[in-house]
């Protein structure tokens, strides 16, 4: 993380550190210098609009906001900025998260988000979403990815052997 | 409306106008001064921050604001103040409006947004709860209040005269 | 708590308490003098309207009410009276409280109840808006409410430190 | 209706009216004599449990109450008395009248209200219980319910003899 | 239970009786006599119809049925029977038991289930309702239910005096 | 229709039939011979059971079935015969059908029913799967479906082309 | 498993294998030969299209798919053959499974996956609908059906068998 | 677009046009050529998928994927391409359109899709997104970017204007 955060992941709560920290591995993975900050759209407005005003002429590319219930936190950043803003709706202890999803997804017209899914795949999902838009400019990264789609498929192959194992036994016992 | 407005309707767009009458309607029936504007969490959070900060100063005790949708209106109006703020979900086109009430209602804990039910019915509600607030130092208001809820009264009494009536011509045809 | 009442908490059941503590907590930190009572919509439909008609006359400026399932204790509640009534909707076992928060806030015009965000979070804020409901007749509580989103503000802080400190250990592990 | 009503219809707003009917139209079919009134949980409640309590000792077995949104009628209801209360939840404006149907049911342990299904089936099947219930102390009720259910099941027939011209013409054309 | 059974509990499946003892209990405290029995709409049709053909004549007067997910046991009862049926829908592992209470509340026209709330406060109350209607022909019951609905109101008067007793712990600490 | 039916189809009121008229194309699409009825499963319940009795040994390999709000058809089809069976959940006019999904769809472990989409896709969808179905024991079966998924994608192709013109058209003006 | 497989159970990740055991159970009790994979609509595309193109051409005649969230796989694979494709959405950890049931059972016009309930449940079910598929071209099925239906009335009559016990336990205590 | 496209907008169906419609519009506002498709995930898999391998070496850097019901469209697109996929979830017929959007946004870890808002608000959205993305490499494009937020704040201020004149209507009438 010495280089200049190309990435910015915040959050509205310490709270969301235990789901967010998917979207720390992801990038790091990637080798995307990133920065991590606690900024809440109700409880530390003013903080969170500097951070916005001043994020782009520091070298950000790509917003995160991670935030649940009423989730504003994703679309009060989009308001003051014109980088690409991904949202990633919290589960809330009540309603299965369906505050969070709302909240974040339902944007009026003129000011998107790009909203992932719930918690900790959403979490992921939104670090290389932010992979897959730094690569428009970057072929490394999208080679990256495409390492990165293999690996997955590899990751399946391995679960379907362990699959194999399981029926096997089964079957001998 | 000569008078210093004491309540602010805010909407997120003139297309919640045709639903934020009531409110309008039910604010007049009071004679409370009010002023009415839109400003949108999205489109122009700059203004609407501006208006939040001011709104005090000018003698305003009370905000009301109306939106649909990602609804962060009334949530991003509570950050910047520490006025009593009262939410209307707009019905929305999809979802029956249930993504306007959880992102009006589901705020953080510190932050509270008075929220309404949708639609008409909670716009005239945002103005009555208004009125109850701007009573707790105004023993006029109070007053109004009681004879408003006579009124009420008298509405369900004459429906249930036109039920009756309704009832006997169904018998004696 | 020596002084009279300006606010009255209800709930509709003991094991409401848990999450109605919050409420309690929040009020005594703004040191605004307060009731709390166990009175039942639906088992105890004469004391709860007895209470209601006399809380006015004994100072009583805002009331909170707790229920949950079919939750009618806040508008039956406002059906007997013209001060404020704030409603926090229980997290019920099943639904994710959203037969609480339907039964809440879907009030007829006329009949309005600020309705809070689902348990604790919720009972929070039922607190801090009957606060903002009394800063309208004192000026003290005005600028108790300013200090305290201060704080808040400065919770995020103290959160944001606390992440960055973790970035910093896990980089340098 | 010259008899002494043994079922009372209750309806928060005349509105409800044009979905009451088919309980009207059901009761009739019965020769069950009835009573209809409008009569508000948060809007005249006085009025109302002043009905409650009178109910009983005019010879009322059932009562059947509508109700929409946050819909406290039957609940309200069976609060003042022991008469089983038979709920109709209205459709809503919104939410495709979830909200009436969860403030109906969602009762508390002690206090039950019957609820019926959203709208003109609930309204008529409101009646069909009713009819139920006076059955229990009236062998004419259950013949005759008898002789309905086979009048349903000749409509079923008959329904089922129209697809048969239906396919028939679309067969030979 | 040596008298002839006026209330019979049916069940979907014997998991349910974990939820349906609360019934039960109910039905014990009033001393009506009941039968209950596991019979599922799916897998034992015909022992259910067989059932449901024979209630009314063994003297039976009220049915009760206890199912979950597509629950319709008590729908399959009222298509074989012109006895009051009261349906409890079970909280299903998943959807909160959404699917369980829709599937027992919107019965078509002409064929009623009085829908109880979800779970054991549902269960409580179908015994309750059971009770209010065998009461229309038996003054005892009404009377006893006219107790009943006190002993709930000193309930909830105990709950206040155990809430009044912490208030003042608290503040004495 | 000469043949023997190897498909029935059954709807629980006539008015479903304007859906369902969907699934009679599909299958004179595939000349596979049916029968459609209109059969209750609350209001004709033994007349179903006749039927589903009786299905098997008339030749019928596989069951549609469609219904709405609480909708039991398909699964009480499913308890009176070991013949797969089809359902269709109707659009209801209340909560965007999503009552007749459930009642549909979620049945318990041993008594399965094949739930389709809502509506007219549903309908289209019964047919099809009953085809798929039949083609297990029918290669002219399987090679139609074959022939019926290239038109499917022939379709998409002209509406492909349609959209290229649109494209054309918006652009040369 | 020596024998061609007749079935094959697909899932989109190892973690659904405690949710399909039940599959496996069901099929080993019909003795139908079946396969078992892992393979992804998402992570594994190539591989899954190449499954499903040679599934047919193998023997296999019904396909089962189990998928969680955006639960594409069964839509995918019913996208690529004609067999009968049978979804099992996967309980998700938020939203109940709401998601993964939607995402399976609203599947456009022309491309038919039949839905079964969320989890184990629906996962016996899918096995038990397979058998019935196969059913239509294999007489000792049918009969083995008609047995397992025999088998779960047994259930049922075991069950009621111990709520007997358990209530004549409780009475003489 | 007589340039090599940077966007691709695909649909599900031709009736999505009308949606989408809203995406070209605010494409060619920011002179961004693009090709538009309609390709189904479901009928025309083959297509899609050549599609999706070709897009890259094409030139095109965006992904625009609208899709109704069971919405796989977005999904399996982005199992196919390491480009971003950005999806619209179509309004349903049933339903407010939850099916379309929890298939979209509800992707499993590793494969993203960025999920804008429900109908022509979303599609808007889809198409600022996709120049926000392309702004990463293009510094034309931010400025437009900006300029375009600024126009946004403008058409609030004139909204707000017009509601200033209908305030003033309304007071000197």
């Amino acid at each position: 993380m010495g280089d200049a955060p190309k990435v910015a992941i915040l959050m509205g709560s310490d709270t969301d550190l235990q789901v967010m920290e998917e979207a720390v591995e992801a990038l790091e993975k990637f080798h995307v210098p990133f920065e991590m900050r606690v900024l809440s759209a109700h409880r530390s407005a003013e903080a969170l609009e500097k951070f916005a005003r001043e994020a782009e002429s520091k070298g950000v590319q790509v917003l995160i906001a991670a935030a649940g219930g009423a989730a504003h936190l994703a679309g009060v950043l989009a308001s003051h900025t014109a980088l690409p803003v991904i949202g990633v709706p919290m589960p809330s202890d009540r309603m299965g998260g369906m505050d969070s999803l709302l909240s974040t997804v339902q944007m009026p017209a003129g000011v998107p988000v790009a909203c992932m899914g719930l918690g900790k795949s959403g979490a992921t999902n939104a670090a290389v979403m932010a992979v897959e838009v730094l690569a428009t400019a970057d072929p490394h990264m999208r080679k990256a990815l495409r390492e990165y789609k293999k690996e997955l498929s590899e990751q399946v192959k391995a679960q379907d052997g362990s699959v194999q194992r399981w029926l096997k036994d089964r079957t001998t016992q």
